[in-house]
Protein backbone atom coordinates (compact mmCIF):
# COMPACT_ATOMS: atom_id res chain seq x y z
CA UNK A 1 0.00 0.00 0.00
CA UNK A 2 1.21 3.59 -0.46
CA UNK A 3 3.66 4.81 1.98
CA UNK A 4 5.54 8.58 1.82
CA UNK A 5 9.28 7.22 1.79
CA UNK A 6 12.47 9.36 1.44
CA UNK A 7 13.78 10.29 -1.84
CA UNK A 8 16.80 11.89 -3.36
CA UNK A 9 16.44 14.81 -4.35
CA UNK A 10 17.14 14.34 -7.82
CA UNK A 11 13.76 11.90 -8.81
CA UNK A 12 10.37 14.10 -8.59
CA UNK A 13 7.86 13.36 -5.28
CA UNK A 14 5.05 12.09 -6.30
CA UNK A 15 1.40 13.62 -6.71
CA UNK A 16 -1.04 12.00 -4.35
CA UNK A 17 -4.70 12.82 -4.97
CA UNK A 18 -6.33 13.09 -1.41
CA UNK A 19 -9.67 12.89 -1.03
CA UNK A 20 -11.56 14.51 2.09
CA UNK A 21 -15.02 14.27 4.36
CA UNK A 22 -17.78 14.99 2.39
CA UNK A 23 -19.11 17.13 5.65
CA UNK A 24 -17.39 20.23 5.24
CA UNK A 25 -19.86 22.99 4.09
CA UNK A 26 -21.77 21.86 6.46
CA UNK A 27 -20.43 22.96 9.63
CA UNK A 28 -22.86 24.88 10.95
CA UNK A 29 -26.03 23.50 9.97
CA UNK A 30 -28.34 21.67 12.41
CA UNK A 31 -27.41 18.36 10.52
CA UNK A 32 -23.72 19.08 11.64
CA UNK A 33 -24.96 19.87 15.61
CA UNK A 34 -26.30 16.06 15.75
CA UNK A 35 -22.85 14.83 14.15
CA UNK A 36 -20.22 17.00 14.92
CA UNK A 37 -16.98 16.97 12.84
CA UNK A 38 -14.83 13.91 13.78
CA UNK A 39 -11.28 13.16 13.08
CA UNK A 40 -10.62 11.89 9.28
CA UNK A 41 -10.47 7.99 9.96
CA UNK A 42 -14.34 7.97 10.00
CA UNK A 43 -14.24 8.91 6.63
CA UNK A 44 -10.85 7.75 5.39
CA UNK A 45 -8.73 4.46 5.42
CA UNK A 46 -5.81 3.85 7.66
CA UNK A 47 -3.40 4.26 4.64
CA UNK A 48 -5.17 7.85 3.60
CA UNK A 49 -4.56 9.20 6.08
CA UNK A 50 -0.79 7.96 6.96
CA UNK A 51 0.08 9.35 4.03
CA UNK A 52 -1.95 12.64 4.14
CA UNK A 53 0.16 13.09 7.88
CA UNK A 54 3.32 12.84 6.07
CA UNK A 55 2.40 15.72 2.96
CA UNK A 56 3.40 19.43 4.02
CA UNK A 57 3.22 20.75 0.13
CA UNK A 58 -0.53 21.02 -0.97
CA UNK A 59 -2.38 22.63 -3.97
CA UNK A 60 -5.74 23.27 -2.83
CA UNK A 61 -9.54 24.31 -3.91
CA UNK A 62 -9.80 25.75 -0.85
CA UNK A 63 -6.90 26.65 1.95
CA UNK A 64 -9.29 27.05 4.69
CA UNK A 65 -11.14 23.87 4.31
CA UNK A 66 -7.53 22.22 4.02
CA UNK A 67 -6.56 23.83 7.11
CA UNK A 68 -9.79 22.16 8.60
CA UNK A 69 -8.75 18.99 6.96
CA UNK A 70 -5.63 18.44 8.54
CA UNK A 71 -6.52 19.18 11.77
CA UNK A 72 -8.98 16.39 11.54
CA UNK A 73 -6.10 14.36 10.14
CA UNK A 74 -3.97 15.15 13.74
CA UNK A 75 -6.69 13.72 15.32
CA UNK A 76 -5.78 10.28 14.12
CA UNK A 77 -2.11 10.96 13.32
CA UNK A 78 0.97 13.75 14.01
CA UNK A 79 1.46 15.61 11.09
CA UNK A 80 4.94 15.75 9.64
CA UNK A 81 5.19 19.60 10.05
CA UNK A 82 2.97 21.75 12.78
CA UNK A 83 0.18 23.09 10.54
CA UNK A 84 1.63 26.84 10.28
CA UNK A 85 4.59 25.21 8.18
CA UNK A 86 2.36 23.88 5.40
CA UNK A 87 2.78 25.12 2.13
CA UNK A 88 -0.90 25.30 0.91
CA UNK A 89 -1.19 27.00 -2.55
CA UNK A 90 -4.79 27.50 -4.41
CA UNK A 91 -6.01 26.18 -7.50
CA UNK A 92 -6.11 28.73 -10.22
CA UNK A 93 -9.37 30.92 -10.12
CA UNK A 94 -9.83 29.51 -13.63
CA UNK A 95 -9.77 26.37 -12.59
CA UNK A 96 -12.85 26.87 -10.30
CA UNK A 97 -14.89 28.13 -12.63
CA UNK A 98 -15.57 26.67 -15.67
CA UNK A 99 -13.83 23.33 -14.99
CA UNK A 100 -10.49 22.92 -15.67
CA UNK A 101 -10.67 20.04 -18.34
CA UNK A 102 -10.43 22.85 -20.50
CA UNK A 103 -7.15 23.41 -22.75
CA UNK A 104 -5.21 27.04 -21.94
CA UNK A 105 -1.67 27.42 -21.88
CA UNK A 106 -1.96 30.00 -19.37
CA UNK A 107 -3.58 27.49 -17.36
CA UNK A 108 -1.03 24.94 -17.68
CA UNK A 109 1.72 26.87 -17.09
CA UNK A 110 0.35 28.08 -13.89
CA UNK A 111 -0.44 24.56 -12.72
CA UNK A 112 2.96 23.03 -13.61
CA UNK A 113 4.69 26.71 -11.26
CA UNK A 114 2.37 25.15 -8.94
CA UNK A 115 4.05 21.62 -8.83
CA UNK A 116 7.67 22.98 -8.99
CA UNK A 117 8.01 21.60 -5.19
CA UNK A 118 7.22 18.19 -6.60
CA UNK A 119 10.30 18.75 -9.35
CA UNK A 120 12.31 19.45 -6.15
CA UNK A 121 11.87 16.13 -4.45
CA UNK A 122 8.48 17.08 -2.42
CA UNK A 123 5.74 14.92 -1.97
CA UNK A 124 2.67 17.13 -3.17
CA UNK A 125 -0.86 16.52 -2.04
CA UNK A 126 -4.57 17.62 -4.12
CA UNK A 127 -7.06 18.15 -2.46
CA UNK A 128 -10.19 19.53 -3.14
CA UNK A 129 -13.37 21.29 -0.66
CA UNK A 130 -14.89 17.75 -0.52
CA UNK A 131 -14.36 14.40 -1.40
CA UNK A 132 -12.09 12.79 -4.61
CA UNK A 133 -9.93 15.65 -6.10
CA UNK A 134 -10.93 16.20 -9.89
CA UNK A 135 -13.63 14.09 -10.07
CA UNK A 136 -16.81 16.45 -10.43
CA UNK A 137 -14.38 19.07 -8.61
CA UNK A 138 -11.60 21.42 -10.01
CA UNK A 139 -7.66 19.39 -10.08
CA UNK A 140 -7.50 17.54 -13.52
CA UNK A 141 -4.92 20.36 -14.96
CA UNK A 142 -2.92 19.84 -12.17
CA UNK A 143 -2.75 16.06 -12.85
CA UNK A 144 -2.31 16.65 -16.29
CA UNK A 145 0.50 18.29 -15.52
CA UNK A 146 1.92 15.91 -13.23
CA UNK A 147 1.89 13.97 -16.20
CA UNK A 148 3.54 15.72 -18.25
CA UNK A 149 6.23 16.44 -15.72
CA UNK A 150 6.45 13.20 -15.07
CA UNK A 151 5.28 13.52 -11.64
CA UNK A 152 3.83 10.27 -10.75
CA UNK A 153 0.21 10.31 -9.70
CA UNK A 154 -0.98 8.04 -7.04
CA UNK A 155 -5.07 8.76 -5.77
CA UNK A 156 -5.43 7.74 -2.70
CA UNK A 157 -8.82 5.78 -1.54
CA UNK A 158 -11.70 7.95 0.37
CA UNK A 159 -15.31 8.81 -0.14
CA UNK A 160 -16.89 9.70 -3.97
CA UNK A 161 -20.43 10.92 -3.08
CA UNK A 162 -21.50 10.06 -7.04
CA UNK A 163 -20.71 6.35 -7.01
CA UNK A 164 -22.29 6.20 -2.73
CA UNK A 165 -25.15 7.63 -4.76
CA UNK A 166 -25.07 5.33 -7.89
CA UNK A 167 -24.42 1.89 -5.27
CA UNK A 168 -27.70 3.12 -3.96
CA UNK A 169 -29.41 4.17 -6.57
CA UNK A 170 -30.08 0.02 -7.79
CA UNK A 171 -30.21 1.85 -11.41
CA UNK A 172 -27.94 0.04 -14.11
CA UNK A 173 -24.56 0.43 -12.65
CA UNK A 174 -22.65 -1.25 -15.33
CA UNK A 175 -23.11 1.56 -17.83
CA UNK A 176 -23.33 5.13 -16.74
CA UNK A 177 -22.87 8.74 -16.90
CA UNK A 178 -22.03 11.79 -15.09
CA UNK A 179 -23.30 14.90 -16.57
CA UNK A 180 -23.13 17.41 -14.29
CA UNK A 181 -25.23 20.53 -13.77
CA UNK A 182 -28.30 21.05 -15.98
CA UNK A 183 -29.14 24.75 -17.40
CA UNK A 184 -30.95 26.74 -15.35
CA UNK A 185 -33.03 28.54 -17.99
CA UNK A 186 -36.84 25.95 -17.64
CA UNK A 187 -36.87 25.63 -21.40
CA UNK A 188 -33.17 24.47 -21.82
CA UNK A 189 -33.44 22.58 -19.38
CA UNK A 190 -36.44 20.56 -20.38
CA UNK A 191 -34.82 20.12 -23.17
CA UNK A 192 -31.50 19.20 -21.89
CA UNK A 193 -33.43 16.11 -19.42
CA UNK A 194 -35.42 14.53 -22.44
CA UNK A 195 -31.87 14.74 -24.34
CA UNK A 196 -30.41 13.02 -21.25
CA UNK A 197 -33.92 10.32 -21.20
CA UNK A 198 -33.42 9.65 -24.66
CA UNK A 199 -29.87 8.69 -24.13
CA UNK A 200 -30.96 6.48 -21.37
CA UNK A 201 -33.58 4.70 -23.51
CA UNK A 202 -30.57 4.32 -26.85
CA UNK A 203 -28.03 3.08 -24.40
CA UNK A 204 -29.12 1.91 -21.01
CA UNK A 205 -26.79 4.52 -19.50
CA UNK A 206 -28.08 5.69 -16.02
CA UNK A 207 -27.61 9.60 -15.52
CA UNK A 208 -26.12 11.42 -12.65
CA UNK A 209 -26.97 15.06 -11.90
CA UNK A 210 -26.02 17.45 -9.16
CA UNK A 211 -27.37 20.93 -8.17
CA UNK A 212 -26.54 23.34 -5.46
CA UNK A 213 -28.45 22.46 -2.64
CA UNK A 214 -30.68 25.62 -2.45
CA UNK A 215 -31.90 24.85 -6.13
CA UNK A 216 -32.63 20.86 -5.27
CA UNK A 217 -35.74 21.50 -5.28
CA UNK A 218 -36.64 23.34 -8.19
CA UNK A 219 -34.81 20.17 -9.65
CA UNK A 220 -36.74 17.38 -8.12
CA UNK A 221 -39.51 19.19 -9.81
CA UNK A 222 -38.17 19.50 -13.05
CA UNK A 223 -37.18 15.89 -13.04
CA UNK A 224 -40.71 14.88 -12.73
CA UNK A 225 -41.99 17.42 -14.99
CA UNK A 226 -40.44 15.99 -17.71
CA UNK A 227 -39.53 12.12 -17.45
CA UNK A 228 -41.28 9.53 -19.10
CA UNK A 229 -43.63 8.07 -15.87
CA UNK A 230 -41.79 4.83 -16.24
CA UNK A 231 -38.32 6.15 -15.76
CA UNK A 232 -36.83 5.74 -12.31
CA UNK A 233 -35.89 8.60 -10.72
CA UNK A 234 -33.26 7.92 -7.29
CA UNK A 235 -32.59 11.05 -5.12
CA UNK A 236 -29.35 10.96 -2.43
CA UNK A 237 -29.08 13.52 -0.10
CA UNK A 238 -26.53 14.16 2.37
CA UNK A 239 -24.88 10.94 1.58
CA UNK A 240 -22.38 9.72 4.85
CA UNK A 241 -24.06 11.70 7.21
CA UNK A 242 -26.26 10.54 9.58
CA UNK A 243 -29.69 11.34 8.44
CA UNK A 244 -28.34 10.66 4.49
CA UNK A 245 -31.76 9.51 2.50
CA UNK A 246 -31.83 7.63 -0.86
CA UNK A 247 -34.99 7.39 -2.33
CA UNK A 248 -35.47 5.45 -5.65
CA UNK A 249 -38.72 4.96 -7.39
CA UNK A 250 -40.63 5.10 -10.82
CA UNK A 251 -41.54 8.70 -12.00
CA UNK A 252 -45.45 7.86 -11.61
CA UNK A 253 -44.56 6.52 -7.99
CA UNK A 254 -42.90 10.27 -6.96
CA UNK A 255 -45.74 12.03 -8.65
CA UNK A 256 -48.29 10.29 -6.73
CA UNK A 257 -46.90 11.57 -3.61
CA UNK A 258 -49.44 14.78 -2.37
CA UNK A 259 -45.73 16.28 -2.02
CA UNK A 260 -42.87 14.57 -3.50
CA UNK A 261 -40.11 16.13 -1.70
CA UNK A 262 -41.77 15.64 1.85
CA UNK A 263 -39.73 13.62 4.00
CA UNK A 264 -36.67 14.59 2.57
CA UNK A 265 -33.87 17.12 3.63
CA UNK A 266 -33.95 18.93 0.48
CA UNK A 267 -31.19 21.36 1.86
CA UNK A 268 -28.71 18.96 2.17
CA UNK A 269 -26.11 18.16 -0.80
CA UNK A 270 -27.82 16.15 -3.25
CA UNK A 271 -27.46 13.54 -5.94
CA UNK A 272 -30.01 13.33 -8.61
CA UNK A 273 -30.01 9.89 -10.57
CA UNK A 274 -32.34 8.44 -13.18
CA UNK A 275 -32.38 5.32 -15.96
CA UNK A 276 -35.26 3.60 -18.02
CA UNK A 277 -33.47 -0.14 -18.25
CA UNK B 1 -22.11 9.05 10.61
CA UNK B 2 -23.39 5.02 10.52
CA UNK B 3 -24.31 2.78 12.61
CA UNK B 4 -26.05 -0.44 13.36
CA UNK B 5 -28.77 0.19 15.83
CA UNK B 6 -30.76 -2.53 17.73
CA UNK B 7 -34.11 -2.14 16.08
CA UNK B 8 -37.91 -3.27 16.83
CA UNK B 9 -39.22 -6.45 15.22
CA UNK B 10 -41.21 -4.77 13.28
CA UNK B 11 -39.38 -2.03 11.49
CA UNK B 12 -36.98 -3.20 8.48
CA UNK B 13 -33.10 -3.85 8.93
CA UNK B 14 -30.84 -1.90 6.89
CA UNK B 15 -29.10 -2.77 3.74
CA UNK B 16 -25.57 -1.52 3.49
CA UNK B 17 -23.88 -1.46 0.54
CA UNK B 18 -20.03 -2.51 1.91
CA UNK B 19 -17.24 -2.18 -0.32
CA UNK B 20 -14.57 -4.18 -0.03
CA UNK B 21 -10.52 -3.74 -0.86
CA UNK B 22 -9.55 -3.89 -4.38
CA UNK B 23 -6.39 -6.64 -4.02
CA UNK B 24 -9.31 -9.41 -3.91
CA UNK B 25 -8.27 -12.04 -6.89
CA UNK B 26 -4.50 -11.52 -6.88
CA UNK B 27 -3.64 -13.12 -3.80
CA UNK B 28 -1.55 -16.01 -5.28
CA UNK B 29 0.31 -13.17 -7.49
CA UNK B 30 3.74 -12.13 -7.43
CA UNK B 31 2.13 -8.58 -6.33
CA UNK B 32 0.49 -9.90 -3.38
CA UNK B 33 3.92 -11.49 -2.04
CA UNK B 34 5.30 -7.41 -2.20
CA UNK B 35 2.18 -6.93 -0.63
CA UNK B 36 0.37 -9.21 1.76
CA UNK B 37 -3.52 -9.10 2.22
CA UNK B 38 -3.70 -7.00 5.52
CA UNK B 39 -6.26 -5.67 7.79
CA UNK B 40 -9.88 -3.99 6.29
CA UNK B 41 -8.58 -0.94 7.51
CA UNK B 42 -5.78 0.09 5.29
CA UNK B 43 -8.50 0.39 2.76
CA UNK B 44 -11.89 1.10 4.52
CA UNK B 45 -12.61 4.42 6.90
CA UNK B 46 -12.92 3.44 10.63
CA UNK B 47 -17.16 3.81 9.97
CA UNK B 48 -17.31 1.21 7.08
CA UNK B 49 -15.41 -1.13 9.23
CA UNK B 50 -17.35 -0.80 12.25
CA UNK B 51 -20.84 -1.14 10.54
CA UNK B 52 -19.45 -4.41 8.57
CA UNK B 53 -18.20 -6.32 12.02
CA UNK B 54 -21.40 -6.28 13.01
CA UNK B 55 -23.59 -7.35 9.87
CA UNK B 56 -24.01 -11.07 10.27
CA UNK B 57 -26.69 -11.46 7.03
CA UNK B 58 -25.08 -10.89 3.78
CA UNK B 59 -25.67 -10.87 0.18
CA UNK B 60 -22.65 -11.38 -1.80
CA UNK B 61 -21.34 -11.81 -5.27
CA UNK B 62 -18.50 -14.76 -3.97
CA UNK B 63 -19.30 -16.26 -0.55
CA UNK B 64 -15.67 -17.14 -0.84
CA UNK B 65 -14.36 -14.13 -0.97
CA UNK B 66 -16.90 -12.61 1.67
CA UNK B 67 -15.75 -14.84 4.33
CA UNK B 68 -11.92 -13.58 3.51
CA UNK B 69 -13.16 -10.17 3.52
CA UNK B 70 -14.58 -10.62 7.32
CA UNK B 71 -11.67 -12.40 8.29
CA UNK B 72 -9.98 -8.92 7.35
CA UNK B 73 -12.34 -6.85 8.94
CA UNK B 74 -11.86 -9.48 12.57
CA UNK B 75 -8.62 -8.22 12.41
CA UNK B 76 -9.62 -4.83 13.11
CA UNK B 77 -12.91 -5.31 14.84
CA UNK B 78 -14.07 -8.39 16.51
CA UNK B 79 -17.38 -9.77 14.42
CA UNK B 80 -20.38 -9.48 16.37
CA UNK B 81 -21.12 -13.43 15.47
CA UNK B 82 -18.13 -16.04 14.49
CA UNK B 83 -17.54 -16.37 11.22
CA UNK B 84 -19.34 -19.68 10.70
CA UNK B 85 -22.85 -18.49 12.13
CA UNK B 86 -23.21 -15.62 9.64
CA UNK B 87 -25.55 -16.04 6.92
CA UNK B 88 -24.04 -15.34 3.58
CA UNK B 89 -26.13 -16.16 0.33
CA UNK B 90 -24.75 -15.58 -3.18
CA UNK B 91 -26.21 -13.51 -5.77
CA UNK B 92 -28.47 -15.46 -8.46
CA UNK B 93 -26.41 -16.12 -11.37
CA UNK B 94 -28.76 -14.38 -13.49
CA UNK B 95 -27.26 -11.36 -12.28
CA UNK B 96 -23.89 -11.86 -12.59
CA UNK B 97 -23.82 -12.94 -16.44
CA UNK B 98 -25.44 -10.19 -17.88
CA UNK B 99 -25.75 -7.67 -15.37
CA UNK B 100 -28.43 -7.39 -13.34
CA UNK B 101 -29.67 -3.85 -14.17
CA UNK B 102 -32.09 -5.54 -17.40
CA UNK B 103 -35.85 -6.14 -15.41
CA UNK B 104 -36.98 -9.76 -15.00
CA UNK B 105 -39.85 -10.47 -12.82
CA UNK B 106 -37.84 -14.03 -12.01
CA UNK B 107 -34.74 -12.41 -11.19
CA UNK B 108 -36.89 -9.50 -9.02
CA UNK B 109 -38.57 -12.41 -6.90
CA UNK B 110 -35.17 -13.69 -6.43
CA UNK B 111 -33.78 -10.29 -4.71
CA UNK B 112 -37.19 -10.07 -2.73
CA UNK B 113 -37.06 -13.09 -1.01
CA UNK B 114 -33.04 -12.45 -0.64
CA UNK B 115 -34.06 -9.88 1.42
CA UNK B 116 -36.57 -11.66 3.75
CA UNK B 117 -34.06 -10.75 6.72
CA UNK B 118 -34.35 -7.55 6.44
CA UNK B 119 -37.83 -7.69 6.19
CA UNK B 120 -37.33 -9.59 9.84
CA UNK B 121 -35.41 -6.58 11.02
CA UNK B 122 -32.13 -7.71 10.74
CA UNK B 123 -29.63 -5.52 8.90
CA UNK B 124 -28.05 -6.82 5.96
CA UNK B 125 -25.04 -6.26 4.10
CA UNK B 126 -24.32 -6.08 0.16
CA UNK B 127 -20.89 -7.03 -1.28
CA UNK B 128 -19.00 -7.79 -4.30
CA UNK B 129 -15.93 -9.23 -5.41
CA UNK B 130 -14.06 -5.96 -4.84
CA UNK B 131 -14.76 -2.28 -4.48
CA UNK B 132 -18.09 -1.18 -4.36
CA UNK B 133 -21.15 -3.39 -4.89
CA UNK B 134 -23.59 -2.55 -8.02
CA UNK B 135 -20.86 0.05 -9.40
CA UNK B 136 -19.18 -2.15 -12.43
CA UNK B 137 -20.55 -5.05 -10.62
CA UNK B 138 -23.44 -7.11 -10.05
CA UNK B 139 -26.21 -6.02 -6.74
CA UNK B 140 -28.93 -3.42 -7.96
CA UNK B 141 -31.37 -6.28 -8.64
CA UNK B 142 -30.86 -6.10 -4.77
CA UNK B 143 -30.77 -2.44 -3.88
CA UNK B 144 -33.98 -1.70 -6.35
CA UNK B 145 -35.82 -5.09 -4.40
CA UNK B 146 -34.98 -3.29 -0.86
CA UNK B 147 -36.61 0.32 -2.39
CA UNK B 148 -39.55 -1.64 -3.71
CA UNK B 149 -39.65 -3.36 -0.19
CA UNK B 150 -39.46 -0.26 1.94
CA UNK B 151 -35.91 -1.42 3.08
CA UNK B 152 -33.57 1.68 3.73
CA UNK B 153 -30.21 1.42 1.84
CA UNK B 154 -27.21 3.16 2.81
CA UNK B 155 -24.05 3.14 1.00
CA UNK B 156 -21.05 2.70 2.90
CA UNK B 157 -17.81 4.61 1.59
CA UNK B 158 -14.73 2.54 0.69
CA UNK B 159 -12.91 2.26 -2.37
CA UNK B 160 -14.18 2.41 -6.18
CA UNK B 161 -11.20 2.08 -8.71
CA UNK B 162 -13.34 3.60 -12.03
CA UNK B 163 -13.35 7.54 -9.74
CA UNK B 164 -9.32 6.34 -8.64
CA UNK B 165 -8.70 5.95 -12.37
CA UNK B 166 -10.54 9.33 -13.30
CA UNK B 167 -8.81 11.62 -10.75
CA UNK B 168 -5.02 9.92 -11.93
CA UNK B 169 -5.95 10.26 -15.21
CA UNK B 170 -6.47 14.35 -15.36
CA UNK B 171 -8.82 14.11 -17.99
CA UNK B 172 -12.06 16.03 -17.38
CA UNK B 173 -13.91 14.90 -14.00
CA UNK B 174 -17.36 16.94 -14.63
CA UNK B 175 -18.32 15.36 -17.89
CA UNK B 176 -17.67 10.90 -17.92
CA UNK B 177 -19.27 8.04 -18.86
CA UNK B 178 -18.69 4.57 -17.80
CA UNK B 179 -19.35 2.25 -21.10
CA UNK B 180 -18.04 -1.31 -19.40
CA UNK B 181 -16.39 -3.83 -21.81
CA UNK B 182 -15.75 -3.15 -25.55
CA UNK B 183 -16.69 -6.05 -28.04
CA UNK B 184 -14.16 -8.78 -28.78
CA UNK B 185 -14.83 -9.14 -32.15
CA UNK B 186 -11.66 -6.74 -34.33
CA UNK B 187 -14.24 -5.42 -35.93
CA UNK B 188 -17.05 -3.96 -33.82
CA UNK B 189 -14.70 -3.32 -31.31
CA UNK B 190 -13.02 -0.32 -33.59
CA UNK B 191 -16.07 0.82 -34.41
CA UNK B 192 -17.32 0.85 -31.03
CA UNK B 193 -13.96 2.92 -29.80
CA UNK B 194 -14.78 5.25 -32.88
CA UNK B 195 -18.27 5.70 -31.78
CA UNK B 196 -16.93 6.78 -28.19
CA UNK B 197 -14.08 8.63 -29.37
CA UNK B 198 -16.83 10.97 -30.88
CA UNK B 199 -18.13 10.84 -28.30
CA UNK B 200 -16.15 12.81 -26.73
CA UNK B 201 -16.00 14.97 -29.26
CA UNK B 202 -19.13 16.33 -29.09
CA UNK B 203 -19.77 16.43 -25.69
CA UNK B 204 -16.58 17.00 -23.65
CA UNK B 205 -17.09 13.45 -21.85
CA UNK B 206 -14.34 11.36 -20.84
CA UNK B 207 -14.74 7.41 -21.50
CA UNK B 208 -14.09 4.45 -19.04
CA UNK B 209 -13.27 1.15 -20.17
CA UNK B 210 -12.71 -1.83 -17.92
CA UNK B 211 -11.18 -4.89 -19.43
CA UNK B 212 -10.12 -8.72 -18.01
CA UNK B 213 -6.92 -8.27 -17.23
CA UNK B 214 -5.48 -11.10 -19.71
CA UNK B 215 -7.05 -9.09 -22.30
CA UNK B 216 -5.57 -5.50 -21.03
CA UNK B 217 -2.60 -5.84 -23.42
CA UNK B 218 -5.31 -6.61 -26.66
CA UNK B 219 -7.23 -3.46 -25.48
CA UNK B 220 -4.07 -1.09 -25.07
CA UNK B 221 -3.27 -2.39 -28.85
CA UNK B 222 -6.75 -1.53 -30.47
CA UNK B 223 -6.79 1.62 -28.58
CA UNK B 224 -3.44 2.85 -29.96
CA UNK B 225 -4.87 2.10 -33.16
CA UNK B 226 -7.92 3.80 -33.34
CA UNK B 227 -7.97 6.14 -31.54
CA UNK B 228 -7.19 9.92 -33.34
CA UNK B 229 -3.38 10.82 -31.99
CA UNK B 230 -4.47 14.04 -30.22
CA UNK B 231 -6.81 12.18 -27.88
CA UNK B 232 -5.63 11.95 -24.48
CA UNK B 233 -5.10 8.10 -23.37
CA UNK B 234 -4.82 6.96 -19.74
CA UNK B 235 -4.40 3.45 -18.73
CA UNK B 236 -4.37 2.91 -14.55
CA UNK B 237 -2.71 -0.94 -13.50
CA UNK B 238 -3.24 -2.35 -10.01
CA UNK B 239 -5.04 0.96 -8.35
CA UNK B 240 -4.25 0.70 -4.43
CA UNK B 241 -1.53 -1.43 -4.58
CA UNK B 242 1.97 -0.95 -4.04
CA UNK B 243 3.11 -1.23 -7.15
CA UNK B 244 0.18 0.79 -9.31
CA UNK B 245 1.01 2.75 -12.49
CA UNK B 246 -1.05 5.65 -14.20
CA UNK B 247 0.08 6.79 -17.44
CA UNK B 248 -1.43 9.56 -19.26
CA UNK B 249 -0.50 10.94 -22.28
CA UNK B 250 -1.87 11.78 -25.97
CA UNK B 251 -1.99 8.97 -28.44
CA UNK B 252 0.61 10.33 -30.34
CA UNK B 253 2.97 10.04 -27.37
CA UNK B 254 1.88 6.77 -26.61
CA UNK B 255 2.20 5.57 -30.32
CA UNK B 256 6.14 7.04 -30.28
CA UNK B 257 7.06 4.96 -27.71
CA UNK B 258 8.76 1.05 -29.10
CA UNK B 259 6.78 -0.67 -26.60
CA UNK B 260 4.00 1.12 -25.66
CA UNK B 261 3.00 -1.74 -22.75
CA UNK B 262 6.63 -1.84 -21.93
CA UNK B 263 7.30 -0.65 -17.89
CA UNK B 264 3.62 -0.98 -17.12
CA UNK B 265 2.34 -4.20 -14.94
CA UNK B 266 -0.31 -4.92 -17.66
CA UNK B 267 -1.51 -8.41 -15.98
CA UNK B 268 -3.45 -6.24 -13.14
CA UNK B 269 -6.33 -4.74 -12.80
CA UNK B 270 -7.09 -2.26 -15.41
CA UNK B 271 -8.94 0.75 -16.33
CA UNK B 272 -8.69 2.61 -19.62
CA UNK B 273 -9.87 6.13 -20.01
CA UNK B 274 -9.84 8.40 -23.04
CA UNK B 275 -10.97 12.05 -23.73
CA UNK B 276 -10.05 14.71 -26.04
CA UNK B 277 -11.12 17.47 -24.06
Amino acid sequence: MSTVQPRLAAAPGTLYLVPTPLDFGLRNGPEMDANPVGSASAWLPRDTVAVASQLTHWISENAKSTRAFLKRVAMDTPLALPLQEHRIVELPRQAHKKGDHMTSSELEQQARAMLAPALQGHDMGLVSEAGMPAVADPGSSIVRAAHALGIPVRPLVGPVSLMLALGASGLNGQQFAFAGYVPQDAEERGKRLHELESMCRRTGQTQILIETPYRNAALLKALLQHLQPQTRLAVSLGLGLAHQVTRSETVLQWRSRPDPAAGLPMDLPAIFLFGTS
